[in-house]
């Protein structure tokens, strides 16, 4: 139902302070996230293995975490290290330990096999933190299963429709032909539009009197990554004539809490104008009226589907791009099927699941 | 589960104005309702066929809808005529068109096969749009299977209990035996209560001093539909004399939601006082009164039917309209079932359903 | 799924005054509770045989209840005595009669076959009304499976934890361990802890200038009741000395309602400053307090197992008298699974349950 084998966004950095202990469900597991004392993020099972009480009502004690039903302790590799009142301490007594790690300012959590967690796979957020770049932090809760989202980011057609009053402003978006590329583990879009109106938060950041030129670089990848370069600049300069261009990047994630509910983590950063708080603020807050527009359509759909008696979906041209990427979503989660039939190699989560929370 | 092939009412005329994109469930199905721009009423899936998007988040564009999450456009027949930055619609890129009509003040529409639409089996509701008739018109939403709503308008017994204060007054309603006749898609009940005390809402409408006869007749037919002429009169005058009976002519129908849940159009004409307004409100209001409480107890009946184990219910004689009643749509939906199974004419659902639209 | 033969608590008997018709769904079925002319308790299946209308909208006549949807009467044995327009009654058209009885202040049901009720098997809650003993009675409703709650009360370790700042105060009361004695019907504990500081709400009550002995003794019966004997005193008195002792004796029930939802009835009695309502009052309060602290965890236990994909829990040496009374369940569920696979004896349910509400 979900790729496993794969780098999930699992919070921002600022939800996860020193003394927090984070509950966030991922692909339907209960994860709970805190920070061990030098700041390295640590994920382990929510659940305490005795009787299952959520750890994220327990107490952080060090860099171990207590549950505070019947107090017992775990290390941050997932071990128990006391029972009260109990001696010994069975080897069947330790929560599962997931590889975690801090990228940019995100908090990444590997949901497969702890043995197969490479670092390689941690898409390349680098605006998140970078010197250049400014963006205010963004949060959403969808009632929606993350694939409908996924759908809607793999295909901008939606711009000319979903936001005509934001980020759209014509129907050239949607006339215009992507071209789409596989890659390994997504797809990658590209989009120009040319000769058309600026979208009406454009016009907010100001400057364009004219006609203007669109243009959307971005990779999406799983689990749900969108990695956008976008700018938008007169219609009449040349095309690599940089100088009057407003340049964004974005960085996206969707999460699937559950198979029908999505986290999704958003930011679009700007490269203009950088020390100009309210250039960060309005597009921030163009973006949060923008993605609600989304939010209203996709739950609706959501609820639609949910509803309805099942019916197939027909495919438009429109489509490439995410049909595309569910072939490739649908390809990595045979291969995982494939390799999970197969022994697996022996491990103690515990053990190998701290290795990987410490690189 | 349903009978399909049956003209269902899905909205009153003023819930479905000239811009209006209305959403409406029925038998499990949402339907988009909306006029052309001559008035005539148009229902189509509601689910867009490129990713079920709901339609009526769309926009009306002359007499066609366009889906405002990637821009397919749809004629009034379910075909799509445009898809933003393609050239050529696949055939099967329609929505499914359903007959639709206006009669009286309520829009029908036919749930089942297009080719068997017929004008002549929506029901008469004459008093709907009448010169002689005064009513006002009525909306509830019930949390329960419209069977039972359907139940407890086949039996009138329940105006001595459940109506004690509103529209009943006296046990003698309930003791009094009804006589049913089965019709082809109903039944026909006739109940007379003879030398009884004026309901409280008679009351109100003023003028008995002494005992008084009521009577109620209604055809009652799938799916869901009553038709009843009822009056109140002096117990004393003769039973040809109406010259001082109160004369009510109701038209009622459920429309199944889902399998829990239920649309009740509802209204009660008086045939006298025409030009007094406050008789109208008195009798709607009596009737938005006595309606919740069939909605309270029937909304707690299905909860308890829903929470509890399986048991079967005890008939007694009080039933037999009700018993009559479910035979005929149990018959129905085996002929329908019969006919499923039998290699069904081709048709192709946009083209019959607009033939059938503007009948 | 529950133990059916065993007498459950319904209700306070506050809750259940001369005109009360209360609904109360105990294991999965809807009982209506009410009281005859004298007193006695009742307990009927609150759903009519006619249409499974709630009887607790119905109207009280004396001893029998009127279903107010169509008028059926019922005798306080569940047999129908009248029909409105109907001169025979069928013998089916009755409802299931529970013995009912009320002890204490609780009125108890037997769910199971009314043959086997027997009074010797409630449970001997005398302080429920003893002139020796004060109390204020409590109720809370849980979202949790009930075995969940009889867990965290076969396991005092959690008052070190859950209960830190209230009932609790120190990790003493989780290592030190109980004894526990398997019973015929459910499990007795006794915990001792010696030389502890006094509960933060021992404070509250007033007298503890040094350290503590604290003492549980309780039997826990099924379908989930405790009555406790507790008491607290200095640690330096003689084991036999109990004139400086604060001495409790504690009753709660747990009845669920259904799988996943329950009743918690219960009392917390001093036999000390009888005549001082402040004390009574104190104590009722660090108990709502504690018992929300408990439902708080065992609320979010009771989601995440639901949500969480199945694993089995880890046993640990605290667990002895919860794994001992889960035992005792499954057996006497066991054995009902067995009697009921013999040819039951023959009974009519209503007057075999007459006989038993009227003990």
């Amino acid at each position: 139902m979900f790729v496993k084998n794969c780098w999930y966004v699992a919070a921002w950095d600022h939800e996860v302070l020193a003394d927090t202990l984070l509950a966030r469900t991922i692909v339907g597991e209960s994860v709970l996230v805190y920070r061990k004392a030098d700041g390295t993020p640590v994920a382990i099972d929510n659940r305490c293995a005795h009787r299952h009480a959520p750890l994220s009502l327990g107490r952080k004690e060090g860099d171990a975490v207590r549950c505070l039903y019947h107090g017992l302790k775990y290390g941050s590799d997932g071990r128990c290290t006391e029972i009260p009142g109990q001696e010994t301490i069975p080897d069947k007594l330790c929560v599962r330990s997931y590889p975690a790690l801090e990228r940019g300012r995100w908090i990444w959590v590997w949901m497969g096999d702890p043995a197969r967690a490479d670092e390689a796979l941690i898409p390349d957020a680098f605006s998140l933190k970078h010197a250049e770049w400014r963006y205010k932090p963004g949060y959403l809760h969808y009632d929606a299963d993350h694939l409908l989202i996924c759908d809607n980011l793999l295909d901008f057609s939606h711009l000319s429709y979903v936001h005509e009053k934001t980020l759209g402003g014509s129907p050239n978006i949607a006339e215009a032909r992507p071209s789409v590329q596989r890659l390994a583990r997504g797809v990658h879009v590209t989009r120009e539009v040319r000769n058309t109106v600026p979208a009406p938060y454009h016009a907010r950041l100001g400057g364009f009197s004219g006609q203007v030129n669109r243009r959307f670089a971005y990779d999406f990848l799983v689990p749900g990554v969108l990695l956008m370069h976008a700018h938008v600049k007169p219609a009449d300069s040349a095309d690599d004539d940089m100088s009057g261009a407003l340049q964004f990047h974005s960085c996206q994630a969707l999460t699937p809490e559950t198979a029908t509910t999505t986290h999704y983590f958003f930011m679009q950063a700007h490269r203009f104008r950088l020390d100009d708080a309210t250039i960060t603020e309005s597009i921030y807050q163009s973006l949060c009226t923008a993605f609600e527009e989304d939010r209203r359509i996709i739950e609706a759909q959501q609820r639609l589907i949910a509803a309805s008696p099942p019916r197939p979906m027909q495919p438009i041209a429109a489509d490439l791009a995410l049909s595309q990427y569910r072939r490739v979503v649908e390809q990595l989660m045979e291969a995982e099927r494939v390799s999970i039939v197969q022994p697996p190699a022996p491990r103690t989560p515990g053990t190998v699941a701290s290795t990987a929370a410490t690189r």
